[in-house]
């Protein structure tokens, strides 16, 4: 028999310091963008206007920010995750340059923890992931810590290494790449007349609106992405899984609740930062994903009048419409209806002060 | 509770006279060509065919005019019909230049009727909604009319103001954007050797072919326009709503008849006018869609000796062939069959006239 | 009532000599590989990244293979298979020229042999398919033969004229558009450290990886190849055919079996031939689909270093893992699961030699 086949790496194999780069590198396209608009139904300005985005500093419209996460999560499936057995979260996620149609994304991962579980099986191995153009500039970076099997239960446990990971992303390390001039901001066509100086920290948004999954859309989208994880696309073997069917990406109810949270933070016009996720349950085509924000946090950007950061907690939930914002209960358990528990940032125009 | 998500207007908000310009504009790109025709096997030659489109004086194959009406469409939907209870009719519409990939489409639309339901909950609206790209020249307008829920039943009914429609658009008022030298249309290519010269008043073709649609088709084609009606979505409310499924966006309807029309129109190369249309019935997932076509009459363009304008009814079924024609009963009922009834006008080339 | 809908030809329609010329042509564009990636999740590089086609000697990177012969091959269906019975096979399949976004395909057959069947109902068509660029240079070229219905049993038989086909497409007529500079080639970009030095004859490869085919999966693939044979589409008319559902395009499993091949054969950078194929069972939607491989002869290309070929079979099936490579029985029937049996041949970069 031959042994061309890959099998993925098990908790043994991951040394931490070593890097990994990832196969294949992927040339972007408007074809993505435009399977990711009717994927998700994302019309957030700048990448869905050309005109848009010239407004606020680029040459042509971009990509969506999750479809550039989601390509750099796909490449590292091969080698980071294919004997995942649980995806435990997510930190330090920063969005770098804008990712355009004929950028080429190539990602790589270096180990930065691991820790062997207690029952001798499996371990926590924690990544850092990074995806560049062509350029080597960054598109996107994250950690993310993943619970892998060991090869053979009886090798030795490594020295464990837990990586020190901060709450949010520094507001210094924040990459904001559009610029918008003084009034040039057209709030009206970008959908709401809600800038930055109108959300107040604690406010909770029911976004409304809501979108029930299909098996083919949650396929065409990681498949788009290149992402190979078998328990999305196999229902022969999924039918004597754990949950008798195919599992939704993660990453597929994060654009979902991105692009329904459009409906209340139309003027969220790009993602800076993940600050920390957590997908509390399985999603499952059928279900239907409602979803509400709350304002954690806003942050002025030194030295810029022109936009600012707002930090936010995004919560999906399914069957479940948000009009209550469902989260946890009094011991800190999610309601059983949320999938998705997401903190992350994103820049929005500033009002323009009066003239000096 | 936070006012930042959008609910729609109420019949009250409905002012004649007043424009609203819609929010996203979008640039439209060949990916969105490719997923149309993924989507309805499109295959009409001057969008399939860069070198075709400039055997009729392009420079380079458009979008698809359904596609173009239904991006203009998607654009009016938060402002114009999320509390549409019905969609009423459309009549007026007409296509402009091109639709080209790289250009930015945004949408407006003007309020030129209301007339208040005899019940006190509703009322009329009618809107002519305009289109236009990056050049401000109009791609696809067209008025609708859509029954609105009010406010509030108390408030007082606004004056009536109904406006005049035209049966059909008057020839002078159409777009048409291709030229074809004689003797240089490849009807070979095209598909069909039959030119506007063969198709005689009252001619009724049966277009043979079907399709049926699948959930996440409907849902993919509908977010791609940035159509966000909730009904086409939702099917956990759907499921306690009046037909305890998704409704298949209308337009969906429009485009497979269209496309499954090229068998027996393949040289109706482009709409230049929808006059008028109907949709009989709603659509679900699973239905089956037939088409047939009847010539309602036949105009020559004033000066012009290479293409003409051909005024067709296509009527889509569901779960029915098309052998028999079906359409209305002798009281004018639709046949239950029946899912669109749509007037509108192609333009065909000529057969070349002998030399003088 | 009309004649103007194409109802295909038949038998007797077919003279050995003819050239029939195919509607419409077809423009591809990025949008079209982006619908192929999330279609099948392809990731082999040279279509996946830029940077890597140019590397291997292209201006900028190509569509996958397959989606070239799905393009020429949806364009004779209106004209070849419309009335067919049974595809019953492939030869002398080869891939020219690389089709980028922007090219236009335009495809013709020729008629190269006819045989009626004993019963007198149908018959055996022969035909060679091309499909040409717009600078008339060939993309992809095959033989199929089909049984196609008689129009009239009592018409006469023609004289038959079977052509002769060979086993395999000889190396002297391999078109290998891509040259690899020596040591130029990333294998770790690539997926696999496995070059064509590697691969013994004889050796089978369980691809392991699969995926389960939806109703909208294979209807969008199909719409977007413009192939318009019934059978795919219509589940009103198929629900009373002789499976009760629609069959899924065979093609379809050629581009699964395909994507899936890449765990174990990263390096089979291009299709270069199709030898034989035959489709051994009809797949439906909900059918998960795996592959396993053999190489069945390695061969060298004169005066070439850089690249040599690997013939292949590649063998899909249904709902069965490939770990004991299931194929025939012993009187030669194929096991139930098979779907596809595949001869076809690929090049991949050998292993630089020492330097002289």
């Amino acid at each position: 028999m031959s042994s061309k086949t890959r099998h993925g790496y098990c908790f043994e194999d991951f040394q931490v310091g070593a890097t990994l780069v990832h196969a294949t590198p992927r040339t972007v396209t408007d074809g993505d963008q435009a399977l990711y608009t009717a994927l998700f139904g994302s019309r957030f300005p700048v990448t869905s206007s050309a005109p848009f985005a010239r407004s606020v500093g680029l040459d042509r419209a971009p990509v969506d920010d999750l479809l550039a996460f989601h390509i750099v999560f796909g490449k590292t499936v091969p080698d980071i995750s294919l004997n995942a057995v649980a995806n435990l979260g997510y930190a330090s996620g920063r969005f770098g340059v804008p990712l355009h149609g004929g950028d080429t994304v190539t990602a790589s991962s270096q180990v930065i923890g691991v820790k062997e579980n207690k029952d001798g099986t499996t371990g926590i191995v924690w990544v850092r992931s990074t995806g560049v153009n062509q350029r080597e500039e960054m598109v996107a970076e994250y950690v993310r810590w993943v619970m892998v099997r060991k090869r053979d239960a009886k090798s030795p446990a490594p020295v464990a290494v837990v990586p020190s990971l901060p709450d949010s992303v520094p507001v210094a390390e924040l990459v904001v790449p559009y610029q918008v001039a003084a009034d040039a901001y057209d709030a009206r066509l970008a959908g709401s007349e809600h800038l930055w100086d109108d959300y107040a920290v604690g406010e909770r948004i029911d976004h409304v609106d809501a979108m029930t999954i299909e098996e083919a859309e949650h396929q065409l989208a990681t498949r788009l992405y290149q992402n190979t994880a078998r328990v999305h696309f196999n229902q022969h073997a999924e039918q004597h899984g754990r949950f008798g069917r195919r599992i939704v990406y993660g990453g597929h109810i994060m654009s979902m609740a991105r692009a329904l949270s459009f409906n209340g933070l139309a003027n969220a016009m790009r993602i800076v930062a993940i600050n920390g996720g957590r997908h509390a349950n399985p999603a499952f085509a059928g279900d239907t994903v409602y979803a509400w924000s709350e304002v954690l946090s806003k942050i002025e950007l030194p030295g810029r009048r022109d936009l600012a950061v707002v930090q936010l907690r995004t919560v999906a939930t399914k069957d479940l419409a948000c009009t209550d914002f469902p989260h946890k209960d009094g011991a800190g358990n999610y309601h059983p209806a949320v999938l998705l528990d997401l903190d992350y940032s994103v820049v929005m125009p500033r009002r323009p002060s009066a003239a000096p």
